[in-house]
């Protein structure tokens, strides 16, 4: 952290900003010129509030040097994480990780008929929501417990872990007991509390980012969930809001990069949700590996213009066979593979 | 809602797009041009899932016709809703509310310091906060309950209704019985769970706009609570993110005049979140209302440069003093009091 | 300028880094921490490049400390400056200017009838475009120098300043000889061979705020006139682009705040551009002039509903002269008169 | 284009709108329901005006149907346009094209020296800018005609075509004789003027997306150019503004797709302006030419930190040679070639 004072500052004033830098747990290195004067900070300044120093009388700007996030900081982790969400299923290392499903989980029968289907064509999980997050509340809900029930059921068959949205803290013992990865959806990527709970758990947490996060505030939810004892997060690109409304989200592929330079966890790239369409997935999945993406969460329904839900933006079974080769070809390129 | 067909369209794909609209529970009138083939629905067009329809194949484009929120919406309920939030104490009607009080609540003095001071000058309620959503988990984030405790002091000593944010579901039966309008922060304006929750209660919530949302998705989410059978929602615009980055966020004024045209429920505004500079709050304040707002949220705290959050946007008791009459000459311009 | 070294940087790096700012005519202040090392530039920074310095080996972070503008800045220009636009007419002090007239010229009745309206109602000056920006070749694109010809006309009958948009260098000499300020438009803000051109007459320019600029390069637009030898710049606010679709823009009445704390000039807005709604003009524009605008630039057509540009968001004269009344009593809550 | 009536209209407001889309050139046909009445015109819909027609009383809301673009339209040219910037060099083919230079011409030595090794890593042409678009006007702007020269000699000495910046319809003519693209920059790509005057060239015109300028306000930009008569128009993205500051712009490569499926000019993609930062050109660029677009334009300098402007963002002549390389390979799996 780096204090810099107006031109006018009083002695009184500068005494105060090193008072109060001190007292966040640093030593403070002062160098005054003739115009202007400089207070660093040294040591571990993460409890340091640059909004609270910022309106100090006498200070002109602060600047922080390194990033808020310890836990999820690669400075102190240089090593990729690598999760463990099933058996022998692995999501950070050589191999990619491809979460594939419908969005909504609809019945028995759909759900282990598109997991069979993914798992043949080179699947690592199965995703499907139980419990869906809805702009309005006449849309459908989700299944709720029943979905959880037949998303096991879909397991048991093929052996996929299973991947679903936590959207209440009730349902957690639940969600703990029953699937592999618990899934943050990008609309409670700063509902604290849940993080907090999650956090306390040790099971795989896929954390997507929020419509409008910044790539900072993304690794802080991230740490939310290290701080609280759980190492086991995945972040998941999804697109952002921006101006653009041709695409349903801006999918930034350049975050994907950016988030690997600065912290150790996996990213995966969910091309579905970011452009929602369809045609457009198998050209963003090949360009997200290309980028660098540990994997991809790709929505597949074996019908999808009869989908429950976002069925404009579901590939078919035979579709996601053919970009599972399309990606295998991409991923040889960069040195990974399927 | 308006359907247009594709130009090669088929009779069955035509049929088949009627027949999914009729499943929505609409009559479908067809129109055919020697181009253009449209099918509108006649009817309560909300539970028409507008994504699922515009991906039938045969479809080109859909539109929708009439607002998908029925409570909100001011087609239905024509006049202004005023919400009581307190012994005589309304937000919505010619009266503004001025809602006034530190970020956190930090001790009892200061609470109950504050309430007196903003009482004074004139405000209806005392906001404080005793859960915080903070960005880092290393940064403050509240008293807790006995934050709460040290409100209903407040309250005890001045009369003032108190407004708190409410993060967790867990605390709801504690904010049901202490508090007198629970917050709904931005960050969980999409919180799906909690709002279906609140909507079980009946106190007043003031749900505060989420950062990227846009006019619509913020009343849907007012909608979520006033379908579970909730009919007190107080809005509040606190800025929106956008690339500008001097201020915290954009204060979108706009926002409010659209949300009052299109819906029945009292606006409030909170200058202190989305300018991010107690210098700024006095002027925004003065433009909210002239715009029509139905009252202000504002910070303010006894001690700004030693508070232990947001010290940078709050204004002290004499500036709030000051700012209070500026806001009823204006407020007497567009024929409102304070 | 300060710039911040990595913490393994090496000598050589240290004074590469310490050479290229002396390249740029500053001193340079050395303060080296056990983790921190810091360089202070102290001089006029203004030439120093922010970008270059960053990419620097050794080099972590450079923050700017003072604004990249001089000539606009009102550090060394406290006062306001005050800029006049006909005899007797000024836009900056206490009295608000108010530009008022239609999106485009479209007869000489047309804009006369309009220019008498608006004058009578208490304008300042009249505009109306006689080329115009249009998104579509196909669209109508202004009436060309016919037009200038009619706003001529319509100041000879009422003597109202005329205000239209320059888009082409060829006509610099066509409206240097005839019309009182010169538009640039938020196309153009950042045109900077246009911003050269108009920087070298002596022309009232009124600078619009480009669609997605920061403050700070808008300001950094009148820079560029300002260097160039023209001191008359008035600023315009019109909205930025946003996720928000409700409205055409989202206006930012916080830059007008912010502008006028950093910079001299005078600001103006233009609530019919930024809303896009001709209903929304009127509280929109109480706003502006609460937050301290210095002006307001509203369309005003004699017939919206057949304008053939831009109706959706023109009033009427007998709204325009209701609009009048009630910025009045506005602008005296806040010092000001129409 | 459709037409929503007002659920209260009169039978003239009706007629009011049948008449002002028949005078746009279109027939009109009415449907009316109990509770909607829809007008469709049947035609050619390209001059009617949505804003017009959306603000007429008795209208709801008015949507198009098809893009408002005809000439750029892939519907009317199904077939890629391919387009020749130089002897056998060709953008838009199965071939990518590769454009790599500096971000301006510094010297001939530097010009022709970053021009032979492009060229020998397999570059299509050479890019270097002799007029500099720059926020600051106290910043390098370029050495002007001087700076057309060098990248002559270049081009003498190499055979590559150059790519340069056009910033003043001044310099049309000189562009015309000695330049083989006429690059249009993203803040000029809504200077219609300067669209007008290229679109009675015949020279290639390399048109950047605006900062924030949605997909269709784009190839309307293109559109201008393509009815001035030119019809050798190549689109290049080049990162949008968005609330993301880790990158200097948000990279939005859907819109490759989306263009590539309305539209039948070539696409290239800028990696160097869309993420500002030299170590994530390499991977957005294999991402780019995984996604689909037709080519790439990458900054390349001899001596990034000692570069006038844009270091930050250029990678060596070596880094240039390693990525032509891995461009090649993913190139193969797409079925393209370098």
């Amino acid at each position: 952290m780096v204090v810099i004072l107006k031109q006018n500052f009083t002695l009184e004033q500068m005494e105060e900003a090193v008072r109060s830098m001190e007292a966040g747990g640093v030593k403070v290195m002062v160098s005054r010129g003739s115009e202007t004067t400089i207070l660093g900070a040294e040591g571990d300044a993460s409890r340091l509030d640059e909004e609270f120093l910022s309106q100090l009388p006498g200070v002109e700007r602060v600047m922080r040097v390194s990033e808020p996030f310890k836990k999820a900081n690669r400075k102190f982790h240089p090593d990729d994480s690598v999760i463990e969400i099933g058996p022998g299923v692995r999501v950070g290392g050589q191999k990619l990780a491809v979460i594939a499903g419908p969005c909504s989980v609809e019945s028995q029968e759909q759900i282990t008929g598109v997991a069979r289907d993914v798992k043949t064509a080179g699947a690592s999980a199965l995703r499907g929501g139980a419990y869906k997050p809805r702009t309005s509340p006449y849309a459908f809900q989700g299944m709720g417990t029943k979905g959880i029930d037949f998303l096991m059921e879909a397991r048991e068959a093929t052996g996929l872990p299973i991947v679903t949205e936590l959207m209440s803290a009730d349902q957690l013992p639940l969600f703990e007991e029953c699937v592999d990865v618990i899934q943050i959806g990008a609309r409670n990527m700063q509902n604290f509390d849940l993080l907090k709970k999650v956090g306390r758990t040790s099971k795989p947490i896929l954390l997507k980012r929020g419509l409008s996060s910044t790539i900072e505030e993304w690794i802080m939810s991230a740490e939310y969930i290290l701080a609280g004892g759980n190492p086991n997060v995945i972040l998941c690109e999804r697109g952002i809001r921006t101006f653009e409304t041709y695409t349903r989200n801006t999918l930034d592929l350049s975050a994907v990069l950016a988030v690997k330079q600065m912290c150790h966890l996996p990213v995966v790239v969910d091309p579905s949700h970011a452009c929602g369409k369809a045609w457009m997935v198998e050209r963003m999945s090949l360009a997200a590996i290309a980028a660098g993406a540990d994997g991809l969460i790709v929505e597949v329904h074996n019908d999808p213009k009869n989908a429950l839900c976002d069925g404009a933006q579901s590939i078919t079974p035979a579709q996601f066979g053919d970009l599972m080769g399309k990606v295998g070809t991409i991923a040889a390129c960069v040195g990974r593979s399927v």
